[in-house]
């Protein structure tokens, strides 16, 4: 009994098509159903993005106190970053360099919150590129797919960490894997292909960083080498 | 200067540890925002959870609806299921078998929402098993973790399916392999692993279950073989 495969809801065709009457009728049921709930699902998220707005207007002020007293500890981000088991291992021991001319973290969320987020990188003046700021941002369309765009550093002459991977170098007299550690986190802000958020799941570094490292960075910044095995704690002697 | 890296919240050690004061003084403060923010994540994950609770009792009539509706229309979840892009790589052709005698699909939230969901499959007397329901349970704990049970079925006498696929089939003169489609999706109903969500994602075929078939099955069902390409109307013929 396949009646109902050969179905379709486009109701200019249904009669034309091959279909047992009670199935069509069926079919236009349940579209309406889908209709309601269709509805019904769309004021859910309205009156969720309504709480959410709400609670981010609460929680923008804590986050500026935050970023004041993060700003007076000296490699705070670096620190936190590094003793977070998986954002510690992206980072190359140049990249490290680079991450103690790091002054703040931060994550912004679009204000509707649905169509977006930023995450911003904040440098003072450094040998490495000209940027303030660096961000990658993310944009969800409606129709399930994210649009990523991220900031081209603008490198200072021979400073280009993401073009130096290119070059094999060896290291213990073998050359060293490109996929292995010494390739620069930098890269991630130039990778922004359009993502099918459903089947693909977006950018997993960027959730990392949303949803746990900007959560909660004392977290991190507090933990002692000790208690995460594995970890290298590549810069405690610079 | 690595003062803070050693720094601890712990406030009863602080003091026996080589800290900057002005350190420990601003990793206080940050505690104490970060006290702050959890509070207001809390208060905005509980009026999230309102909304969504209130609208789920605006979603159950529907549901109810619907599911009557789909029961009188012959195979509507086999089709519906093998119509999907994901979910319709899923079934063996002898699960088809088993899924003509398939009566409902169900998702129930808990009803606290947060604590997690089941997804229940109703099935008529069948050759196959006893169970009048095979269903598979994801409860969230705080900590992130989700425990997952699921029914074991109580397959009739020689006709497991799943305990089928240790023994290899010759198909075109060659070994099929296990992991390829003639693996039962019974199988799915034991994989019962406790699951990291935050690092690991869960139950993959649950969250498209939940969040995309039973959200919308019509669309799945009305969708003609034409329409999606490499996928296999296996049971067209039947
Ligand atoms: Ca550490
Ligand atoms: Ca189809
Ligand atoms: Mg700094
Ligand atoms: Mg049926």
């Amino acid at each position: 009994m396949d009646k109902g495969k050969r179905a379709r809801v486009d109701e200019t065709e249904e009669d034309e098509l091959d279909i047992d009457p009670e199935v069509a009728d069926a079919i236009q049921q349940l579209q309406e159903v889908q209709d309601q709930l269709e509805k019904v699902n769309e004021e859910a998220s309205d009156a969720v993005l309504e709480v959410e707005q709400r609670f981010n207007k609460v929680r923008r002020p804590l986050y500026d106190t935050r970023g004041a007293v993060i700003a007076s500890i000296s490699d705070f981000w670096l620190t936190a970053w590094l003793s977070h088991p998986m954002l510690g291992t992206l980072l190359s021991e140049e990249d490290q360099m680079v991450f103690k001319h790091l002054d703040a973290i931060s994550v912004e969320e679009f204000s509707d919150i649905k169509s977006g987020y930023q995450i911003i990188f904040t440098w003072h003046e450094n040998p490495y590129f000209e940027d303030k700021q660096l961000s990658k941002v993310f944009k969800f369309s409606d129709d399930g797919t994210v649009s990523v765009s991220g900031t081209q550093p603008k490198w200072k002459p021979g400073m280009d960490l993401t073009a130096r991977q290119g070059e094999p170098e060896k290291t213990n007299g073998r050359k060293r894997r490109q996929e292995e550690r010494e390739c620069s986190f930098f890269v991630w802000f130039s990778e922004t292909m359009q993502t099918d958020v459903f089947l693909e799941g977006p950018d997993r570094v960027a959730e990392v960083i949303k949803d746990d490292l900007w959560t909660n960075p004392l977290k991190y910044f507090t933990q002692d080498g000790e208690e995460d095995e594995g970890f290298e704690e590549e810069t405690s002697h610079d």
